[in-house]
């Protein structure tokens, strides 16, 4: 089957099937999104060779229970072991031997077909189009945020970074009741922010500080010293961006003002699932094109494009899939 | 009367009287400790000049309320407006127009008196004696991490670096139900901790990983990355120290692992007062000297040496105190 596979570079490949083993489920992917993540995998982080891609929403062709056959599902993204500590606290997200679609140690989803455990399906609901539940994983990871921090209805919120998953925090922290700010370089990534509610500037024009709580979404080693300086006393600061190295901090900062520096990565589906299925959140405004599996190369140039947002690949228009 | 000075460098000097204002109390110290702070104070931080100091032991002189005179007590070190956003939200030690005693804009306590605000004092039980009292504040920062994590019974704590404060958080931490390692570089000072209850080694024979909660207490820049290595999945890092300039962080951990950074400074007397009261804290095998408070330069100067542990000021051993 095809498949986008980064190894030297970026290549579309001609890969084997993917094989079921036990508690597994096989699935034909319709779309899939490119992340960052997928992108800073091509620049060297976590040093994956293989089939990319992450974010999806797919058919399930065969699986252990038969209830599981012909639903349109999502899927999350670790595979763990399901036995060790981490995995019996409920924290298999964490497990010390997970695999990760696309990203550690197994086959990612920018192919016809993928292979996922059965235990990390989830059902989508038939009014929630493909194009937005493509983006359960992402938001997913939004939700994060909310999950660990916990925030009061009406605290004040500032994302920093109009990057895909600063939009979908922003969208995400405004649904839950928070006075919700975004801070971004592009008008056009502003404007489906403030289409959600939430008030956006440029950077330079932000002039208010002592946020609740400040996502830093920027991806750039620059915004987390900016955004600390924007949190209040006690408030916290959650960093969403992988970076490729080392970052500055000013820890005086963050020791005497008491700063919570908080490490957010992947989330929860059912709350994600069931913000679209509410339509509480429509990330759908993201979507800049729709390619075609086998255009995969020119598709993950343009998401790496300065300015760029989610672009999706679909399974479906390849021949034979 | 006489104070110890920090101005171009350390010096005994005749300084006027403290003034009290509205609201004020006029203190007689009896003992005072010098802690890092102030020897970063020394090297540059806060940029700070006048009399040093903020752990005391003292007695009431004068005060509005006339139930305070005579009292022994200490007194918490920051000066709150008390009608500010943060003051009415119980927060002054964040005040944003505070003083800080002998650190920012108020005057310290290594000399023989000291103004504080009346509503910064507690009074000392009887029982507890001055060399243990004196250690009311650091004690205090050391139950913040308590205060902000909350952690359960039973968990596993890591204290890195055994100065002051890092024994003392293992003391607190142990006192609190946590099964609690500390690594240090000396001797002398584990054995302080294994006295305690703690479990002591050199950083290179820590086997163990994955702890629940890491308090960085080294003090040195390079104490960051190695704590952030011991923490859990979903664990804390609670960094105590104060350093001049930036640190390097690995976000890629952070993140992935969804560690809480989690910046502490000063904490709750209660607290504090409270285990000294009870006995369940020690802290006088900290006490390397108590010197004469017309000896503070050398006192300093035996503070920052390599391997010290707590000095004390006695400003009762002054001619006319």
């Amino acid at each position: 089957m095809r498949a986008l596979v980064f190894d030297s570079g970026i290549r579309l490949a001609d890969v084997d099937e993917p094989r079921r083993g036990a508690n597994d489920a096989l699935l034909r992917v319709r779309l899939a999104g490119i992340c960052n993540t997928d992108l800073e995998i091509t620049r060297g982080y976590m040093d994956f060779r293989g089939t990319l891609g992450h974010e999806l929403v797919a058919d399930v062709l065969e699986a252990d229970d038969d209830a599981w056959v012909g639903a349109r599902v999502c899927a999350e993204i670790n595979f763990a072991c399901g036995e060790c500590p981490s995995c019996e606290a409920g924290l298999g997200r964490h497990c010390p031997t997970r695999r990760v679609m696309g990203i550690l140690g197994a086959p990612g989803c920018f192919a016809e077909r993928v292979v996922v455990p059965q235990a990390n399906l989830h059902r989508v609901p038939d009014h929630v189009r493909d194009e937005a539940a493509v983006f359960a994983e992402p938001l997913a990871a939004a939700f994060e945020v909310v999950e660990q921090v916990e925030p009061s209805i009406g605290e004040r919120a500032l994302v920093v970074g109009d990057g895909k998953l600063g939009l979908l925090c922003a969208m995400v922290l405004k649904s839950e009741g928070l006075a919700t700010t975004l801070v971004g370089r592009h008008a056009r990534k502003r404007a489906i922010a403030e289409a959600s509610g939430v008030h956006a500037f440029a950077p330079e024009l932000l002039q208010e500080g002592d946020f609740d709580l400040v996502v830093e979404a920027t991806g750039q080693a620059s915004g987390l010293s900016w955004s600390m300086e924007r949190v209040r006393p006690r408030g916290t600061l959650a960093l969403k961006s992988t970076f490729h190295g080392d970052l500055k901090l000013d820890t005086a900062k963050l020791v005497i003002d008491e700063i919570t520096l908080l490490g957010s990565r992947c989330g929860s589906f059912e709350r994600a699932l069931a913000a679209l299925s509410a339509g509480t959140v429509d990330p759908t405004p993201l979507i800049d094109a729709v390619h075609p599996l086998s255009d995969g190369v020119e598709a993950m140039a343009r998401a790496s494009a300065h300015g760029s947002l989610k672009h999706l690949l679909d399974a479906r228009l390849e021949v034979g899939a």
